[in-house]
C-alpha cells in the first residue's frame, strides 16, 4: 500500500512493513533480545547510513523499542519492571560526563487531549531538582553527584501561538542543560501496538511525528544539545486505519471462496493504481482525525507513571 | 452495508441512511425548518409508531436536531444564536407546570476522555439554584418563580463501579426532581457531523448510545421521571469508519475506469455476502476504538458553553 | 480561649486542649503506641460515654490518629509504611463478615479547591472492582473472595445544589454497600499538624466538620450503614489562627520583660471577658476564609496516594 | 505596625496605610475617578520620584486600580463592564506603534493551587493569533492590522526547576514580542479586597510579589521589553492577617471599657517594641501559609473570564 497514508512513528513498524513486502534495507541493522523474567522484548533498530535513513524515512541513529503485552493494564506498582528496563536503556543513551548532568525533560503534546497528554503527565510526576541544587548547593540531597533535573510543558501551538521548538530553544539558551529528554505520544500503524510499546531514540523528535504532528524537528541540529526522545503510541491516524483496512480487504477477498477472483484482480493492480484507489477513497476530513481506545484515560495515567518512574530511576542517581 | 456496524446516535443520520437506500419508513414523520438570520437548520424527526421505532432502532418520541456549520468554530459569544434556539426547543419539551420546576441536569460521560467530557463540562457551567432556594426560599433570586436546578456528574463505570443509572435513580429518589436533562457526547456515522449538530430528544438515553455506550437506558421507564437528552456527536466508532469506507470503496470502484468491472461485481454481492466480507475485514480491537478530531479539546470547550448557555436561558426564567 | 472559635476536626487536638487547661475528661480513654521501625505515632482516643461525647463535642466512638512528621514530604513510594499502618487500622474497623464485603468509598470535598481535593483524589486512585465482579462473577480476579469496591465523588453544594448526604443516601439505597469509607480534608487547630496526621474514625463525618463544613452528618444514623471516616487536616480556619494567636500573645506578653505587667492583667481576665475581646477582634469575613500552605498542591498529590494505597491494601485482599 | 509583616501587592493599600498613619508621601500622586454607569472606582497611583518609590516599596510607574464590589460574584456575562474598563486602561498602557503589535501574555502562578491559578486560567481563555498570522499572513483575519498574540504558562519553580524569569527571557529572545502582559494572583493586606480589585501597572512584576512570591523581577529591566502586569488579590499572607489582627486588638482594647487601660498602654509602646512583640508572636510556619476564601474556585473561574475578555477586547482590534 502507498507509504504516504501509512504513518507510523515507530521505526519498528516501518521496518516490519518492509519485511512484509520482503524488501531488504541496506544500512539498517536490527538486534532483538528478550528479558526472560519480565517478558519484555527489546528491539534495537540502528539506522546506520544515509541510504538507510532515506528508505526508513527517519534520521540516522538508534531506535530502541520495549514491548510488553500487559504494559497498559492495571498493575500494583505501575510496571516497575518496565520502568527499570527503560532506565537501563536511558543510562546507555545519556551523555557520559564526569560531573553530574543537567537534564531538561520536555513534556510535549496537549494536556487537554487525552491521548496527547502523555508528555505533560510524565513531567508532572518527575522529581525536579535544579532549583534545589542551585539554592542549596550540590550537597542538597546528601550526595555530591545529584543531577540537575528541570522540566517544561511547552503546550501546543493552538494554545501558545508558538512552536515547541521556539520555546525549548529559548529555555535551553537561558538554562544550558547538557541534554534534553523529550516525551511525546506517538502515532502507530496498528491499533495493537497502542499503549504496549515504548520507543527510545537518540535522534530526537522529527517533523511530522507525534500525535500533534510537529512541524519542526526537536533534535541536536535544531536545539544545539543532544535530544533523547521517549514515545509511546497512543493513536493511529484515521487515514492509516482506512489504508490498512484496504490491505486487509484485499487479503480477505483473495482468501474468501466467493471473492477470490475479485481479490486476486485487486492484488494484481500495480502500486500506483492502488494509490489512486485509496486517494479516491479517503475523505479529506480524515486527515485531521485520529483513532484511540475508549479507555485511553486509564492507559495514559498508568503509562505516565511507568515512564516518569523510569526517568526518576535513570536520573535520580549520579550518571558519572 | 450491514446495519450492525454503522452506529449512529443521531435519528437524523439513521433516517438519511434509509433515504440513501430509498427505503420509506412508515410511522416516521420529518419536518424541516431553517432560521434565516442564524443559518441554523432544524430537523424534527417524529417516531410515531412502534413499527417506526423498530425500523429506526430508536424509541418512539421526538428527535430535534439543530445543525449549524460553524458551531464548533471559535466565536466571541460562544454562538449565542445556537444557545437561544436550543433554549426554545427545550422550553417546548420541559414539563408544563404551574409552579416552578425542579430539574436535575446530569452530565454523562467521562471527564478524563476529551471527546466524552461534554456532559461533565456542561454541568460545570450551569447556574445551580436548588440549594439557594431551599435555604433562602423561593424569593431568593428576587422573583417567586425560580426553577430549582441541581446538577450531577455521575462518572463512568470504570471510575465508580456503578452504572450511571444506579446513581441517578438513587439521587432522584432522594431529591425528587420533576424532570432530568441528560447531556452526553454522541457517536455519529459521519465525521462531517462531529461538533456541528445538537440533538434534543424526549426519549432519554438508550442502551448502546453515547461515546461510552450505556448499557442501561436512562429514560422515563427506568428513572420514573421524564428525561430530556441533549447530545452532540464528538466521535465516530472506528468500526463505522471502516464500514463506511467500504461503501465509498465500492462506489469509487464502480466509477473508476480501471476498476469499474470489479466494483460492479462487488456491488452485485448480496447483503449477507457484504456483511461476511466486513466481518472478515474488521479487526476486533476496532470495537473498543473511536475516531475524533485532533482539535477536540477546543470543540468541547466551546460546545459546552453553547449548551450550558442554552440550558441557563431555558431554565433561568420561570417555566410557568 | 473560647472554644467557639477554635475549631478542630481532630479528636487528638480537642483532647490536647483539655490537657493544656489541665481538665480531665471522664468517659474518654486514650492509648498511645509508637511503631519503632517507621516512627509512626498512633493515638487511640475512645469516647466511651455520652458525657465524654458532650465535652469533646464529638460523637461516641473510636478516633485513631496516625502521626508521622515526614508524611507530607516527597518520598519514592509515597510513604508505603504509612499506607500499611493505615491498612491495619482499617482492617480492624471494617465490618467482620464471612463473605467478601461491598464497600463504597466516598471522596468528599471540592476537587476545584486544592486543600479540599483530598477525597476526590483518593477515589481517583482507588482500585474499583464492583462492576467487574458483577459482570464476570466473583472469580473475576482469580480468587473467590474479592471485595466489591465502588467509588463516588459527590461534589459540593455549590456545584450540585444537593447535600452530599442526599446523594450518598440515594446511591446507598440503590447499590446496598455493607459499609461506607468517607475521605475528607479536615480543619486542624494548629498549622503544625497540616498534612502530617491521619484520623480514622468509626463515627463517620459530623456536622461542621471538613474543610467545607458539612451541614448534615454522614454516619450510620443518617445513612443506615456503618461509616468509617478517614481525614487529613489540610487547613486551619482563619478565625482559629487569630484566636490561637491571642493565646500566644498573652503568653508572650507575660514572659516579656517589657510587657509582663500587661500580659498578667490580660491573663487575669475571665473567660467571658476574653471571649468578648475576641469577638470584637474578629472580622466577620474571616469565617469564610481558611489558612493553608503554599505547597498544598504537592501535599495533596502525595497524601492522596498514601491514603488510596492504604485503602487498596486493606480492601484488595479478602476481609473474611 | 511593622511594615515587614504587612505585605500587600496593591499600591492602593500601601498608600492607604500611609494615609491611616497620616503620613504624606512626596513623589506619589493619586487621582480617583468613578464610572457612574458601572459603579467602578478607578484609582491611579503615580509613583513619580525615586523617593516616592523608596517609601512605597514599589518601583516608579503607574498603578491603576479598578474596584467593583460585585466583581467576584456570579454574573451572566462575566462582568463585561469591568472587562471593557480594563481594556480601556490597557489600551493606554500598550506601546504605541504604527504596525500591529506582537504581545506575549504570560500566565504566572501555579495552576494546581486554586488562588494562584488566575494567570494560567486567563491564558487558557485568550484568543491566540500569532501562529495563524505567521502561517496565513496578516490578512488571515480579514483585516491587515491584527495583533500577534502568543501565550505562555511558565509554571512555578517546584514544577519546572526554573525561574519564570529564565523561561520568559528565553522565549522572548526567540519570538521577539513588542511587549509582555503578565497576569498574576496577588496578595492583599485586607481580606475585604480579595477578588474585588484589579491592579494594572506598567512596572511589571517585582521581587516578593504575587502569591508565590517571585524572587526575580519580571520587568523591562530584566526582560528587555515593556512589561504590563495585571493582578487581582486572591490571598492574604497568614502573617499579615495576624499582624493586622494585632492592630485591631489594640484598637479594640483602647475602646473597651474593661481593657481601656491596657490598650492605651499597648498603644503607647514604641514602634520597635511593637515589632518585638509581633516577632515573638508569629509562628514561623505562618510565613509559608496564606489565607483565602472557601469559594475561591468560583472566584477564580469568573475573574479569569473577566480579565481574558478585557485582554481580548484590548488586543483583538488593531492598536495602531
Amino acid at each position: 500500500m502507498g507509504q504516504f497514508q501509512v504513518r507510523t512513528d515507530l521505526a519498528l513498524e516501518t521496518r516490519e512493513k518492509f519485511q512484509e513486502d520482503n524488501v531488504e534495507i541496506k544500512g539498517v541493522r536490527v538486534e532483538e533480545e528478550r528479558i526472560p523474567e519480565s517478558g519484555i522484548k527489546i528491539t534495537n533498530v540502528f539506522i546506520e547510513t544515509e541510504n538507510g535513513a532515506k528508505i526508513m524515512g527517519k534520521p540516522k541513529g538508534s531506535y530502541i523499542t520495549l514491548e510488553a503485552p500487559h504494559m497498559s493494564e492495571q498493575d500494583e506498582d505501575y510496571h516497575r519492571e518496565i520502568s527499570q528496563e527503560l532506565a537501563r536503556v536511558l543510562e546507555r543513551l545519556l551523555p557520559k560526563k564526569e560531573k553530574p548532568v543537567a537534564v531538561l525533560v520536555a513534556g510535549l503534546g496537549n494536556r487537554e487531549v487525552t491521548p496527547d497528554a502523555l508528555g505533560p503527565r510524565v513531567v508532572d510526576n518527575m522529581m525536579i531538582t535544579r532549583h534545589i541544587i542551585r539554592e542549596f548547593g550540590k550537597y542538597a540531597f546528601g550526595e555530591d553527584e545529584t543531577n540537575q533535573i528541570s522540566g517544561i510543558v511547552p503546550g501546543v501551538m493552538a494554545q501558545t501561538g508558538m512552536e515547541s521548538m521556539e520555546i525549548l530553544k529559548g529555555v535551553i539558551k537561558e538554562t544550558n542543560p547538557d541534554c534534553i529528554i523529550a516525551i511525546d505520544a506517538l502515532a502507530a500503524r496498528s491499533t495493537k501496538r497502542l499503549g504496549r510499546t515504548i520507543q527510545i531514540t537518540d535522534t530526537g523528535i522529527n517533523p511530522g511525528s507525534g500525535v500533534g504532528n510537529h512541524r519542526h524537528g526537536l533534535n541536536a541540529g535544531s536545539l544545539g544539545v543532544p535530544v533523547i526522545a521517549i514515545g509511546i503510541p497512543t493513536v493511529v491516524d484515521a487515514a492509516t486505519i482506512v489504508s490498512d483496512t484496504m490491505s486487509n480487504l484485499i487479503e480477505a477477498m483473495s482468501q474468501s471462496v466467493h471473492l477470490k477472483e475479485l481479490g486476486n484482480s485487486l492484488h494484481s493492480l500495480n502500486q500506483s493504481e492502488k494509490q489512486d484507489l485509496i486517494r479516491e477513497l479517503l475523505s479529506p476530513s480524515l486527515n485531521t482525525m485520529f483513532v484511540t481506545p475508549k479507555d485511553i484515560d486509564e492507559s495514559i495515567k498508568r503509562l505516565s507513571f511507568t515512564v516518569s518512574e523510569g526517568l526518576n530511576l535513570a536520573l535520580g542517581a549520579s550518571v558519572a
